[in-house]
């Protein structure tokens, strides 16, 4: 069986493993104070063209959520996100587990839309009971959205434009940022995009790495004792090396961006592949996930040698199917499907 | 000025203000182990048939509202509860603060559907995701509505035969309970309301007390150790006494029914003559709130005597209003709103 | 039997009773926006000498400790705290509830010095794993404190100036704050525990009131939102009228301050008579609560006719007593227990 | 220089390196619900003797203390610790931030002693305001403890003694556990801990493994939803069959336990030389932490070549140094740091 249900099925990228064994018995200091961390922050620092931000490295996108939004909020703040977002349905409640309410609001397309988010708050403010509901005091998207979407440059910038009129922190969420900057409908860089946010993630767990997402910090408040919220949430790495090694090497030779470029590329043939057999796309996904929908028939016929994710059905029985690729997905495999389709 | 804004702008009954006077220098025990107390126990237990019951005071709704659901709640266990529900958006984050997420369903006259709960709980075991999202474990009702309306029996039973499937407990908020029960469209008595709830409360504060709710517990697994809940969130009242003698005398000679019932046919008089005015209300209440929908001038007419509440705004600009009353409305202010209301 | 046992075995200061039967049914809007709350705030702001505190009032002292210590420290901040605090060990942990560390330091006399307060923080930083502890943020005490004994003026202001030095709140929790400025060995007014404490309470539940707790804001970071805080936590009392009236009563014509002297001045005959009887005190209480050391036989007829409570038990098997005196003890039950402390 | 500074200076045992990179583009689902973690969830139960046991797998020592303890204490219940313990002081108020208060009692030798255990909790049920305080619900331990000492067979049937009375569950952090067992003076085997602890981890962070805790439950109650609380709080790894793999190979031909013994055996070689020497060592460590007291000559003298721990100073002015062993430390380097102890 050929997996193409999810971005993190695999181990890490080659290069990465290399390096792992190549540095496994030297000696380090611990919990990120290390060698590879402060080279690892400084190739991110340069590539996202921000000398003074802060970067630190987390194991995984729940505890980077948790993390940064519960060093931020007031106890009876709370944090904005589109319905649909990670942090709203798909983490058990960890936002609210650190004490705060994710303030959900109706999106399009799974993005949150500049002129709700300002209508929200605008409205809080205004209620003569405001002191009764959650002040909201950041916003959370992500880059792509759950649902392969992406934000334009335009987009981007009202949301910013929104939350620094409200003085608050706008945050993204980026466990896939590879993935959504290389989609051809994608207008931004990295750079814009550490422009942008006040406090955003590179995801390595999809994106290559075996694990770990790097913090990239703009907003003042938030830089001062970060490292006392990332103990107590757990997330000190002892050997954090172990991510500092792994995003030297992302940040090497534009690996980080390579990987994820030629994982888009596939997801772009494959798109193709079902619409040239008249297959509808669930949304508009530019980016390595992709949502056909399909017959019962067809998914069967797919899922003898292929294995994607339900994601949801329609109101006329088809199946909304999930199939990812990942800088993982070889060419080989991607032909298989691609020939599979054209089959069917 | 006369007050319909809200039905807590007065003190607290009469006969209640007595009782404390008259009780003021005697000397008890204290934090709820007082002789008032236990009396008041007694006198609830037997209003509502079940000498097993625990029955614990607590000074606010909100504070009983967090300590009964934080004591149920396992932390990755979260609350339904419909989407204008009062822990779902006036309580400045409070459930969310003890670290659980409020799931909120969207119901039906403001109130929820037993088959949108079953549903709901069963998509959630049903989803291959379901330890990523917070699980369903309580659903919380206020009886009556936010605004105004009142379940069924039929809906309360069906929602009961719900959450005993899924052996979760019913908690209903009443808050204004005894204007519920008063209501002509009501056909439970607190009996009913005791055979159905696993927890409720019977609302003081707005029922001619001057502050107390008393919390009455079916559920067993909720009543070992709730003392340490109700000390812990702040709410171990020094002198329980006085939680106790409120609710001795509330419910003396059926007082908390009489007093909640009478502001209950005065609403219906106002409720009347807005409607023989021509006067459309909003939603259904058959509850001491009333929600006229006035234009601006009829608003400004009435607002020249009468303090009321702004509820919200139709389409076409008319002012949705509410007006209360309570067990400290005088026949003869209610006959003055009315003589305004047919002289607009 | 004659209660000495705590105090707040009575109800409230007849003036209160009084003032709340005349404005029963009075109508006024909700949540200490009220008329009296502004006016109990004047007087208050008045007698302490701050024209830009701010003041609230909280239903009780745990409430209040919990919402002033949660809404200034940050997720991985901690309070100081003697090791004898109320919020060190009576609270039912409701400081950590809302996720902060009460960091416990040995004092003396139930008091925390200085030096090392000063010391618990220098070390903090200087720990090369600092980040891997909780960060002193806050510094509590009590006035007096738990055991009855009092801050000189220069202890309080060295404690001062240590958390000015390190840029952190001194909170002073006054729960029992009359019956300390009423001690004879009290050289502080409540002006100069205005000017030392950056944020206080003056306890009005164990000092006349029915219930209530005036907390007085000097710290301008706390001032901001501190509403929401009182919302989140349950303690935003909707007929605070209720609240603002007590207070007012008490701030006019220092009720307050008479009758917590009044309650001082009995405890200490009552101490002289244990001491003229050769019977030695526990510590060194010089306010309402006192500690005889009492034989069990002594203590046997003490009982008969007079309540008290069981602090503790010494090596060679005699009782530490408490006995209270409060605002409510007559002189004529005072009078009766020392005649018997006499007769022993 | 050469590290003895801590036992988490280099990368994972080669073993574990080569598995990882033979099984890198292997296809696997994730969420720790992969074959690695099956088959190591096998080993581990076989090697402690526990067919029923549930066996979790964590990121890191932190993680696994918040998740364990949070997951069976309800709101107003706290966990037992010897003050020393690692939950009590270095992990930033970690416990505290899920809501509840570590209750440090003092020990002996690092240890807690199951008297002392058994009279807090009979202490706190005795206490007339029980309900005032936090109640001890679990009790945790380390094994071997924070300075390297031991608990005996009869300790720790002792302390499970004292927590079935109370029907709390034992709570075992074996962070070093390898070392633990490998000490000269544990006359238990890891069978032995699993019929005795609760729930206990075994640590693979500092035991061979790049990263991971492997989190073994025999207690009923928390086996249910617990993956529930490891999602919440951000510890489900994505690729969990890293952690599985890393298992995997250390339970297979006894690699733990052969690593682990090892390093205890050079530790044993320095704590001789040290004392050949007629340096003091602080404490009684038999595991591979080692604690001479050195003057500041000979620490400078050591100091040249390899790096050390601070631990603390003696009141006479020397200091505490910790020196380390672990799976990784060479023979090579041991004879050097010996060859350098013999030469002061």
């Amino acid at each position: 069986m050929i997996y193409f249900q999810c971005d993190y099925a695999e181990g890490g990228h080659p290069s990465i493993l290399k390096r792992l064994v190549e540095t496994n018995l030297e000696q380090t200091t611990g919990y990120m104070t290390d060698e590879y961390c402060s080279k690892a922050r400084e190739l991110i620092k340069k590539a996202v063209g921000k000398d003074n931000a802060d970067v630190h490295f987390i194991a995984g996108g729940t505890q980077a959520n948790l993390i940064v939004i519960s060093s931020v909020l007031r106890p009876y703040q709370g944090v904005i996100s589109v319905c649909e977002g990670h942090v709203a349905g798909h983490e058990t409640g960890a936002i609210e587990a650190t004490g705060h309410k994710v303030l959900a609001i109706a999106g399009k397309d799974g993005k949150l839309r500049a002129e709700d988010v300002d209508k929200y708050i605008y409205d809080h403010y205004e209620n003569a009971s405001f002191e009764h509901t959650v002040q909201p005091a950041m916003v959370y998207i992500s880059f792509p959205t759950e649902s392969g979407t992406i934000y334009t440059k335009a987009e981007l910038e009202a949301l910013k434009a929104v939350t620094k009129k409200w003085n608050i922190p706008l945050f993204v969420d980026g466990a896939r940022l590879g993935y959504g900057l290389a989609s051809p409908e994608c207008d931004i860089t990295i750079r814009d995009m550490a422009d942008i946010a006040d406090v955003f993630y590179i995801g390595g767990t999809k994106c290559g790495a075996l694990f770990g997402e790097a913090v990239v910090i703009n907003w003042e408040p938030m830089k001062k004792d970060f490292r006392y919220n990332i103990k107590q949430r757990g997330a000190m790495f002892a050997k954090g090396r172990l991510l500092g090694l792994q995003f030297e090497t992302l940040f090497t030779d534009d690996l980080y961006f390579k990987i994820t470029r030629h994982a888009v590329e596939q997801a772009m043939q494959i798109r193709n592949a079902f619409q040239d057999k008249g297959i509808k796309m669930f949304g508009t996904s530019s980016t390595n996930q992709q949502f056909p929908i399909l017959t019962k028939e067809q998914k069967a016929v797919l899922d003898k040698d292929f294995v994607s994710e339900v994601w949801g059905e329609t109101e006329d029985g088809k199946i909304i199917t999930r199939y990812c690729t990942s800088w993982a997905s070889t060419d080989e495999n991607v032909k298989k499907l691609i020939d599979a389709i054209k089959s069917l």
